[in-house]
C-alpha cells in the first residue's frame, strides 16, 4: 500500500486535471491550483485550436475509466479533406477507418475538471502561484507578484502550468538547467464556421479539413453543435502575412482569392479576424524535469511543441501513463519514480518536438513542390504493395503506442531511402517500376530501423 | 553633434567598463551599476580563467586610446606548449610571432574601471537591479528582490550583466523572445603555479601551456608576477571526473598519474582543489538583443560561449566596436543603431559559439585519435605549401577582423574537403603525395568559401 501524500498540481488544464484523477486514484490528497477563473463558468474561445485526440490520449483516459465520457464529446475524423482550387479530395488517415478525434479544448477541459472533482480532487481557482521553494515543495501564493505571499507546503508539487510555467521558471534559475524556447515566424488565428440552421455541419463532419497554401494554411475541425473551429496559420510578416492584412478590405480580398470556397461558410470573417488575437507558436525544451523527490514538471510545462502533428495533448497524457506505471512499480520511492520518469520521457518529448517542427517545414515549403509530391506518391505506392515493410510515419506516431523516438528513427530511415530513390535519373518516368521497387526492398534490407 | 543622453550600464565587468568609456567619449552621462562590491577593493581569485586578448579585443581598446595601458599588464604568448608524456613541444600560433595575450581577469577589470572613471563614468557598486521596465528604460533597484524598490529612469539602458543577466531576464518574458541555455557536462576549477623565489616563471612565460588528456585537460596562462593561473577542465561525472576525486588522496594520485610534470610546480594542489569552487560552462543564445531605442544587451548578456576558443572577451569587445561605428553612422537615431547592431552581431555571435563548442568537442575526443592527428598534419602540410589557399581557421578567428561567420563558413568548407581527402584509400601512406595535393587544389577550385 502506497503512503498517502499531500500533492499540489499547479495548472488545471487538460494534463493537470487528468493527473489529479490519477493521483486521487492512487490514494493521495490532491489540490489543483490555477491562476485563471474556473473555465466552467467562462466563455472559452477566440484563441483555441481544436484538439485531435489519438491513440496515446485515449489510452490515458481509458485507463482511469473516463474514456467513454470523453468519447461522448468527440467527433471521429477518419480522413483529411484537402481543399485545393475550390475542389476537395479525401485522404484516409489509416487503414480500417482508423480515426483521430476532434474535441473542443474548452469542452474537454470542463469535462476533465468535473471528472477530477468527482474523483475527489480539490480545485482552487484564481490562485496565483508566484514562486516555489523546490527543496521543501512549498508554493508561494498571493494577489500580486510584489505583494504579500502565503506559503503552502506539500509533499510533492507537479508543475502542469503550461509552456510559460512558473514552477519551471524557478527550476530554470538552478545551475546546469538546460533550456530553450524558440518561436516560429508563423502565428495563428481562430475563425468560425457556424452550423446550418438545422444544426448540421456545413462540411463533411468526419474530416480534418485543410486548405494548404504553402507557407500559410487554413484548417477546420468539427464541433458537436454543427460548427467548425477554424485556424488560420500564417507568417507574421511578409507577402501573405498577418501584417499584410491590416483591414477588413484586405482580409476579404485575401480570403476571396486564396480560400474562395470558405467565403460562404465563414460569415463573420472580418469581425472574428479582428476580434480574435493572433497567437504565437513556440517549441520549448528543458532538462531536468524533476527536483529530487519533491517537484516534477509534466505536459507543456516541460515540452511545448508546435501543433502540426496534432500530438500536443497526446504526449502530455502519455507522460501521465508512464508516470503512473512508475508509481505502481516503485511505490513510495518518488526519487526513483521521478528519475526514471524524466529519463524515459525526455527523448520522446524531443522526438515529437522534432517531428512536429518537420511537419511545419514540410507543409510550409512542399505543397507546390513537384518532387515532394512525387516522393509522397512513391511512398504511398510502395507502402500499399508492402504494408509490412513501409509503415507510414503518421500511423506510427498517431495510431501506435511505440515511443516517439522510434517513430523519429523510422522517419529518418525512410527519408534516407527516399533520398536515394529520388536521385535516380528519370525517376519521374520509372517511379512505379519493378526497378524502383527492387531498389527500395534492397535498401530496406540494409537499413537498421 | 549627437544629443547627450543619460545612459545606464548594468554590469561593471570588462564589457560594461569599456562600453562606459565609449559612451562617455560620445558625450553621454554614464552610470554603471553592479550588484557586487568594487572589484578594486577585493581579492579576486578562485574561479577565474585567465583572459587571452587577441586582435578583436586590441582593436576595441586601441580605438579609445587605452591599448598601451592594457599592454602593460599583458604577457604575449606566441605558441602553445603541449605537455604530453612529461615532454613538451611548442606549436606557434601564427606566422611572424603573432601572439595572443594573457591577462588576469581581476587585473584587467580593475584597470578598466579606473580608466572608465578617468573618462568620467560614474560607478555605483553593491546596487542590485532586480528588474527593468523596458518601455521607459527604468531600472528597479533595492536591497532585496521582495523588498522595497526605487525607480531610476534613463534614456537608454545597456545590459552588460553577463550570462545570467537580469535585464535579459525581463526581455525573456516577452512573446517571440528566442532563448537557449545549454550547460556542458564538463566543469572547471582554478589552480595556481606560484612564481620562483626570484620572481621568474616556473614554465616558459610566453606560452599557453596545455596538458591535453582527451575529455579532460589542464591549462596554464602566465601572470605578470611570475605565477601562472591554471584551469582544470574535467567532466562532472564518470571515470576521470570531479565526482571521482572526492578527497586529498584521490586528487594527489590523479595528478601524479595524469600530470606528473605538474606535481612540483603546483604546491598547494589539494588545498586549492578543495577551496576553489567547481564552475559550470554554459552556451547561451537569445534574440532579439534590443528593445526599441531603449534597451540593448551586450557581451555575455546576449551571447555566452564556452571558453575553448579564447574569444569570450574578444567577441564582447567587438560588439562595442560595431556599436560605436553605428553610433557614428546614425547619430541620434538609436532605433536604427540598435536594429542594425543586433542584425550585424547575431550571426557572428552564433558563429563563435559554434566554433567554441566544436573546439571543446575536438579537444575532448580527438587528442588520441590517429585519424584526427593525420588530418591536422595534412592541413598543416598543405597550408605551408599554399599559404594563400589554406588559411588556418585559428588564424582567421584570432588574428583577423573578418566576421566570425566567415570563419565558420571557412571551417565548414575546409572540413568538407578534408572529409574527401581522408576517405582516400591508403591516405596514411599517400598523405603528402602530389596526388593529394592535386585533389585538394581541385576541391578548393570548386568550393565557394
Amino acid at each position: 500500500m502506497q503512503k498517502s501524500l499531500k500533492i499540489a498540481v499547479v495548472g488545471s488544464g487538460l494534463v493537470g486535471s487528468l493527473l489529479a484523477i490519477y493521483l486521487k486514484k492512487a490514494g493521495h490528497t490532491v489540490h489543483v491550483f490555477d491562476r485563471s477563473p474556473d473555465i466552467r463558468n467562462m466563455v472559452f474561445s477566440g484563441r483555441s485550436i481544436n484538439l485531435a485526440m489519438s491513440d496515446r490520449g485515449w489510452k490515458a483516459v481509458d485507463a482511469v475509466g473516463i474514456g467513454n465520457e470523453i468519447r461522448s464529446i468527440a467527433i471521429p475524423m477518419d480522413k483529411r479533406a484537402i481543399h485545393v482550387d475550390s475542389k476537395m479530395n479525401f485522404q484516409p488517415y489509416g487503414k480500417d477507418g482508423e480515426s483521430i478525434y476532434s474535441i473542443g479544448r474548452g469542452t474537454l477541459n470542463r469535462k476533465m475538471i468535473d471528472l477530477a472533482e468527482a474523483a475527489g480532487a480539490e480545485f482552487f481557482f484564481e490562485q496565483r502561484i508566484w514562486d516555489i521553494t523546490l527543496s521543501t515543495a512549498t508554493l508561494h501564493i498571493g494577489e500580486t507578484e510584489r505583494g504579500e505571499w502565503t506559503d503552502l507546503k506539500y509533499d510533492i508539487v507537479f508543475g502542469a502550468d503550461g509552456a510559460f510555467s512558473r514552477i519551471r521558471h524557478r527550476m530554470q534559475r538552478q545551475s546546469m538547467f538546460n533550456y530553450s524556447q524558440e518561436f516560429l515566424p508563423t502565428g495563428y488565428k481562430e475563425l468560425h464556421i457556424p452550423a446550418n440552421a438545422d444544426g448540421t455541419h456545413k462540411l463533411d463532419k468526419n474530416s480534418f479539413h485543410i486548405w494548404p497554401r504553402g507557407n500559410y494554411m487554413l484548417i477546420a475541425l468539427p464541433n458537436l453543435d454543427g460548427s467548425f473551429t477554424c485556424t488560420l496559420f500564417m507568417p507574421f510578416e511578409g507577402e501573405n502575412s498577418f501584417e499584410s492584412l491590416p483591414d477588413q478590405e484586405s482580409v476579404e480580398r485575401f480570403f476571396e482569392k486564396k480560400f474562395p470556397d470558405s467565403i460562404d461558410i465563414i460569415p463573420n470573417l472580418t469581425a472574428d479576424f479582428f476580434r480574435n488575437p493572433t497567437s504565437t507558436l513556440v517549441t520549448m525544451k528543458c532538462y531536468p524535469w524533476t527536483f529530487e523527490d519533491k517537484v516534477a514538471l509534466i505536459g507543456d510545462a516541460c515540452h511545448a511543441i508546435v501543433p502540426f502533428y496534432g500530438q500536443g495533448m497526446n504526449v502530455g497524457f502519455e507522460d501521465i501513463t508512464v508516470l503512473s506505471g512508475l508509481m505502481e512499480k516503485y511505490g513510495d520511492d518518488w526519487t526513483t519514480i521521478f528519475e526514471e520518469y524524466q529519463e524515459l520521457r525526455k527523448p520522446n518529448a524531443d522526438a515529437i518536438a522534432e517531428l512536429s517542427w518537420r511537419n511545419f517545414r514540410e507543409m510550409s515549403s512542399s505543397v507546390a513542390d513537384e518532387k515532394f509530391l512525387l516522393q509522397k506518391k512513391i511512398e504511398k505506392w510502395f507502402s500499399e504493395k508492402h504494408p509490412d515493410k513501409w509503415l507510414p510515419l503518421y500511423s506510427r506516431v498517431t495510431f501506435s503506442h511505440r515511443p516517439y523516438s522510434e517513430a523519429l528513427a523510422l522517419g529518418d530511415g525512410q527519408n534516407a531511402i527516399m533520398q536515394e530513390v529520388m536521385s535516380l535519373p528519370d525517376i519521374e518516368e520509372i517511379w512505379n517500376s519493378p526497378e524502383v521497387e527492387k531498389l527500395m526492398l534492397q535498401l530496406l534490407d540494409k537499413s537498421t530501423f
